[in-house]
Protein backbone atom coordinates (compact mmCIF):
# COMPACT_ATOMS: atom_id res chain seq x y z
CA UNK A 1 0.00 0.00 0.00
CA UNK A 2 1.69 2.68 -1.64
CA UNK A 3 -0.47 5.88 -1.26
CA UNK A 4 -3.33 7.45 -2.22
CA UNK A 5 -3.60 7.25 -6.02
CA UNK A 6 -6.89 8.87 -6.78
CA UNK A 7 -10.36 9.02 -5.90
CA UNK A 8 -14.04 8.02 -7.27
CA UNK A 9 -16.72 10.28 -7.24
CA UNK A 10 -20.18 9.33 -8.49
CA UNK A 11 -21.90 11.76 -10.49
CA UNK A 12 -25.30 11.88 -12.08
CA UNK A 13 -23.99 13.69 -15.42
CA UNK A 14 -20.35 13.40 -16.31
CA UNK A 15 -20.03 16.34 -18.45
CA UNK A 16 -21.53 18.75 -16.18
CA UNK A 17 -19.45 17.34 -13.36
CA UNK A 18 -16.78 17.55 -15.76
CA UNK A 19 -17.20 21.52 -16.04
CA UNK A 20 -18.07 21.84 -12.64
CA UNK A 21 -14.12 19.79 -11.41
CA UNK A 22 -12.81 21.94 -13.98
CA UNK A 23 -13.78 25.14 -12.45
CA UNK A 24 -12.57 23.20 -9.05
CA UNK A 25 -9.26 22.33 -10.07
CA UNK A 26 -8.24 25.09 -12.63
CA UNK A 27 -7.89 22.31 -15.44
CA UNK A 28 -9.96 20.31 -17.96
CA UNK A 29 -9.79 16.50 -18.14
CA UNK A 30 -6.78 14.34 -18.89
CA UNK A 31 -8.71 11.87 -19.87
CA UNK A 32 -11.44 10.12 -20.62
CA UNK A 33 -12.67 6.30 -21.22
CA UNK A 34 -15.88 3.94 -21.35
CA UNK A 35 -15.49 0.88 -19.06
CA UNK A 36 -17.85 -1.46 -20.75
CA UNK A 37 -17.73 -4.10 -17.99
CA UNK A 38 -18.73 -2.40 -15.33
CA UNK A 39 -21.01 -0.24 -16.95
CA UNK A 40 -19.10 3.23 -16.62
CA UNK A 41 -18.33 6.20 -18.07
CA UNK A 42 -15.17 7.99 -16.11
CA UNK A 43 -12.99 10.69 -16.05
CA UNK A 44 -10.11 11.66 -14.67
CA UNK A 45 -8.13 14.77 -13.26
CA UNK A 46 -4.60 14.94 -12.49
CA UNK A 47 -3.29 16.73 -9.44
CA UNK A 48 0.51 16.21 -9.19
CA UNK A 49 0.93 12.24 -8.79
CA UNK A 50 -2.82 11.85 -7.64
CA UNK A 51 -5.94 11.75 -9.34
CA UNK A 52 -10.05 12.20 -8.89
CA UNK A 53 -11.76 9.96 -11.05
CA UNK A 54 -15.72 11.17 -12.04
CA UNK A 55 -17.82 8.06 -12.62
CA UNK A 56 -21.25 7.94 -14.62
CA UNK A 57 -22.89 4.81 -14.68
CA UNK A 58 -24.25 3.96 -18.27
CA UNK A 59 -27.19 1.44 -17.03
CA UNK A 60 -28.90 0.28 -13.86
CA UNK A 61 -26.71 -2.81 -14.20
CA UNK A 62 -23.58 -0.36 -13.00
CA UNK A 63 -23.28 -0.76 -9.28
CA UNK A 64 -22.47 3.06 -9.51
CA UNK A 65 -26.22 3.45 -10.39
CA UNK A 66 -27.37 1.67 -6.99
CA UNK A 67 -24.72 3.68 -5.09
CA UNK A 68 -26.64 7.51 -6.57
CA UNK A 69 -29.99 5.76 -5.96
CA UNK A 70 -29.45 5.43 -2.28
CA UNK A 71 -26.70 7.90 -0.98
CA UNK A 72 -26.78 10.64 -3.95
CA UNK A 73 -23.76 11.75 -5.35
CA UNK A 74 -20.44 12.05 -3.48
CA UNK A 75 -17.42 10.00 -2.86
CA UNK A 76 -17.51 6.73 -3.97
CA UNK A 77 -14.45 5.19 -3.75
CA UNK A 78 -11.13 5.47 -2.73
CA UNK A 79 -8.07 3.84 -4.61
CA UNK A 80 -4.67 2.91 -3.06
CA UNK A 81 -1.54 2.60 -5.51
CA UNK A 82 -0.06 -0.67 -4.84
CA UNK A 83 3.34 -2.58 -5.83
CA UNK A 84 2.05 -6.39 -6.29
CA UNK A 85 -1.77 -5.94 -6.30
CA UNK A 86 -1.73 -10.32 -5.96
CA UNK A 87 0.57 -10.45 -3.13
CA UNK A 88 -1.05 -7.15 -1.01
CA UNK A 89 -5.18 -8.85 -1.73
CA UNK A 90 -3.49 -11.89 0.18
CA UNK A 91 -1.97 -9.68 2.85
CA UNK A 92 -5.48 -7.97 3.58
CA UNK A 93 -7.37 -11.13 2.79
CA UNK A 94 -5.13 -12.53 5.81
CA UNK A 95 -5.91 -9.45 8.21
CA UNK A 96 -9.57 -9.95 7.49
CA UNK A 97 -10.47 -7.67 4.76
CA UNK A 98 -13.34 -8.94 2.26
CA UNK A 99 -12.46 -8.38 -1.26
CA UNK A 100 -14.97 -8.16 -4.24
CA UNK A 101 -13.41 -10.46 -6.60
CA UNK A 102 -11.39 -13.47 -6.52
CA UNK A 103 -8.61 -11.99 -8.73
CA UNK A 104 -7.72 -8.34 -9.87
CA UNK A 105 -9.50 -7.17 -13.02
CA UNK A 106 -8.50 -4.66 -15.73
CA UNK A 107 -10.02 -1.10 -14.62
CA UNK A 108 -9.56 2.30 -16.22
CA UNK A 109 -6.40 3.74 -17.43
CA UNK A 110 -5.02 0.01 -17.89
CA UNK A 111 -4.58 -0.84 -14.66
CA UNK A 112 -5.19 -3.97 -12.37
CA UNK A 113 -7.49 -3.34 -9.76
CA UNK A 114 -9.48 -4.81 -6.91
CA UNK A 115 -12.28 -3.66 -4.19
CA UNK A 116 -12.84 -4.35 -0.47
CA UNK A 117 -16.07 -4.63 0.93
CA UNK A 118 -16.69 -1.22 2.64
CA UNK A 119 -17.93 -3.54 5.11
CA UNK A 120 -14.63 -4.67 6.69
CA UNK A 121 -13.30 -1.37 6.52
CA UNK A 122 -15.30 1.42 8.17
CA UNK A 123 -17.63 2.23 5.46
CA UNK A 124 -14.97 3.36 2.95
CA UNK A 125 -15.11 1.40 -0.66
CA UNK A 126 -11.23 0.60 -0.65
CA UNK A 127 -9.62 0.32 -4.74
CA UNK A 128 -5.97 -1.59 -5.16
CA UNK A 129 -4.49 -0.07 -8.24
CA UNK A 130 -1.41 -1.36 -9.96
CA UNK A 131 0.42 0.08 -12.91
CA UNK A 132 1.19 -3.04 -15.61
CA UNK A 133 4.32 -4.24 -15.93
CA UNK B 1 -5.12 23.26 -6.09
CA UNK B 2 -1.70 21.29 -6.08
CA UNK B 3 -2.82 17.62 -5.11
CA UNK B 4 -4.77 15.44 -2.67
CA UNK B 5 -3.26 15.87 1.06
CA UNK B 6 -5.65 13.45 2.64
CA UNK B 7 -8.72 12.10 2.96
CA UNK B 8 -11.14 12.20 6.19
CA UNK B 9 -12.66 9.69 7.22
CA UNK B 10 -15.73 9.29 10.13
CA UNK B 11 -14.91 6.83 12.67
CA UNK B 12 -17.00 6.16 15.51
CA UNK B 13 -14.38 4.77 17.78
CA UNK B 14 -10.72 6.32 17.33
CA UNK B 15 -8.70 3.16 18.88
CA UNK B 16 -10.50 0.92 17.23
CA UNK B 17 -10.20 2.32 13.51
CA UNK B 18 -6.73 3.35 14.56
CA UNK B 19 -6.27 -0.71 14.71
CA UNK B 20 -8.50 -1.58 11.80
CA UNK B 21 -6.76 1.27 9.61
CA UNK B 22 -3.34 -0.07 10.83
CA UNK B 23 -3.89 -3.71 9.76
CA UNK B 24 -5.14 -2.10 6.23
CA UNK B 25 -2.02 0.22 5.71
CA UNK B 26 0.00 -2.11 7.54
CA UNK B 27 1.70 0.64 9.19
CA UNK B 28 0.93 2.67 12.41
CA UNK B 29 -0.73 6.29 12.60
CA UNK B 30 1.97 8.66 13.16
CA UNK B 31 0.52 11.76 14.90
CA UNK B 32 -2.84 11.96 17.14
CA UNK B 33 -4.37 15.17 18.71
CA UNK B 34 -7.18 16.61 19.68
CA UNK B 35 -9.17 19.52 18.49
CA UNK B 36 -11.17 21.50 20.75
CA UNK B 37 -13.02 23.92 18.54
CA UNK B 38 -13.90 21.25 16.35
CA UNK B 39 -14.85 18.52 18.97
CA UNK B 40 -12.40 15.92 17.64
CA UNK B 41 -10.06 13.45 18.16
CA UNK B 42 -8.00 12.76 15.03
CA UNK B 43 -5.18 10.90 13.69
CA UNK B 44 -3.48 10.48 10.45
CA UNK B 45 -1.79 7.80 8.24
CA UNK B 46 1.03 8.92 6.28
CA UNK B 47 1.26 7.25 2.80
CA UNK B 48 3.85 8.58 0.67
CA UNK B 49 2.93 12.03 0.44
CA UNK B 50 -0.67 11.79 1.03
CA UNK B 51 -2.25 10.90 4.54
CA UNK B 52 -5.36 9.17 5.72
CA UNK B 53 -7.64 11.17 8.43
CA UNK B 54 -9.47 9.72 11.10
CA UNK B 55 -11.89 11.74 12.64
CA UNK B 56 -13.72 10.53 16.07
CA UNK B 57 -16.45 13.29 17.24
CA UNK B 58 -15.74 14.53 21.31
CA UNK B 59 -19.35 15.84 21.59
CA UNK B 60 -22.42 16.45 20.03
CA UNK B 61 -21.42 19.66 19.30
CA UNK B 62 -18.70 18.07 16.38
CA UNK B 63 -19.96 17.97 12.96
CA UNK B 64 -18.62 15.15 12.45
CA UNK B 65 -21.72 13.90 14.93
CA UNK B 66 -24.47 14.71 12.81
CA UNK B 67 -22.10 12.87 10.01
CA UNK B 68 -22.17 9.41 11.53
CA UNK B 69 -25.42 9.97 12.74
CA UNK B 70 -27.57 10.50 9.15
CA UNK B 71 -24.55 9.20 7.01
CA UNK B 72 -22.94 6.89 8.96
CA UNK B 73 -18.93 5.82 9.13
CA UNK B 74 -16.89 6.52 5.96
CA UNK B 75 -15.46 9.21 3.92
CA UNK B 76 -16.03 12.31 5.15
CA UNK B 77 -13.76 14.69 3.20
CA UNK B 78 -10.91 15.67 0.48
CA UNK B 79 -8.45 17.43 1.54
CA UNK B 80 -6.18 19.42 -1.28
CA UNK B 81 -2.74 21.17 -1.04
CA UNK B 82 -2.83 24.72 -2.01
CA UNK B 83 0.07 27.24 -2.07
CA UNK B 84 -1.80 29.91 -0.95
CA UNK B 85 -4.89 29.76 0.64
CA UNK B 86 -6.35 33.34 0.66
CA UNK B 87 -6.18 33.35 -3.18
CA UNK B 88 -7.50 29.82 -3.85
CA UNK B 89 -10.44 30.67 -1.55
CA UNK B 90 -11.56 34.03 -3.97
CA UNK B 91 -10.65 32.03 -6.93
CA UNK B 92 -13.45 29.57 -5.62
CA UNK B 93 -15.61 32.17 -4.16
CA UNK B 94 -15.53 33.42 -7.91
CA UNK B 95 -16.20 30.73 -9.59
CA UNK B 96 -19.64 29.76 -7.33
CA UNK B 97 -18.23 27.28 -5.18
CA UNK B 98 -19.81 28.17 -1.09
CA UNK B 99 -17.29 28.55 1.32
CA UNK B 100 -18.05 27.31 5.13
CA UNK B 101 -16.25 29.96 6.90
CA UNK B 102 -15.29 33.56 5.58
CA UNK B 103 -11.86 33.00 6.89
CA UNK B 104 -9.31 30.15 6.94
CA UNK B 105 -8.26 28.66 10.29
CA UNK B 106 -6.41 26.94 11.83
CA UNK B 107 -6.56 22.99 11.51
CA UNK B 108 -4.97 19.64 12.16
CA UNK B 109 -1.23 19.09 12.18
CA UNK B 110 -1.01 23.21 12.26
CA UNK B 111 -2.33 24.23 8.98
CA UNK B 112 -4.51 26.62 7.40
CA UNK B 113 -7.98 25.18 6.42
CA UNK B 114 -10.86 26.02 4.48
CA UNK B 115 -14.04 24.03 3.85
CA UNK B 116 -16.26 24.10 0.62
CA UNK B 117 -20.14 23.42 0.96
CA UNK B 118 -20.85 19.44 -0.33
CA UNK B 119 -24.01 20.87 -2.22
CA UNK B 120 -21.56 23.23 -4.86
CA UNK B 121 -18.99 20.48 -5.65
CA UNK B 122 -21.49 17.29 -6.67
CA UNK B 123 -21.62 16.07 -2.76
CA UNK B 124 -17.96 15.60 -1.73
CA UNK B 125 -17.10 18.07 1.14
CA UNK B 126 -13.67 19.80 -0.40
CA UNK B 127 -10.97 21.34 2.02
CA UNK B 128 -8.45 23.40 1.07
CA UNK B 129 -4.93 23.07 2.99
CA UNK B 130 -2.09 25.18 3.42
CA UNK B 131 1.62 24.68 5.30
CA UNK B 132 1.81 27.37 7.68
CA UNK B 133 5.10 29.59 5.63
Amino acid sequence: MKKIDHIGIAVKDLQQSNELFSRLFNRPPFHQETLESQQLHVSFFQLEDTKIELLEPMSEKSTVHKFLATKGEGTHHVAFEVEDIYAEMERLKGEGFQPLTEKPYEGALGKLVCFFHPKTTNGVLVELCQKKK
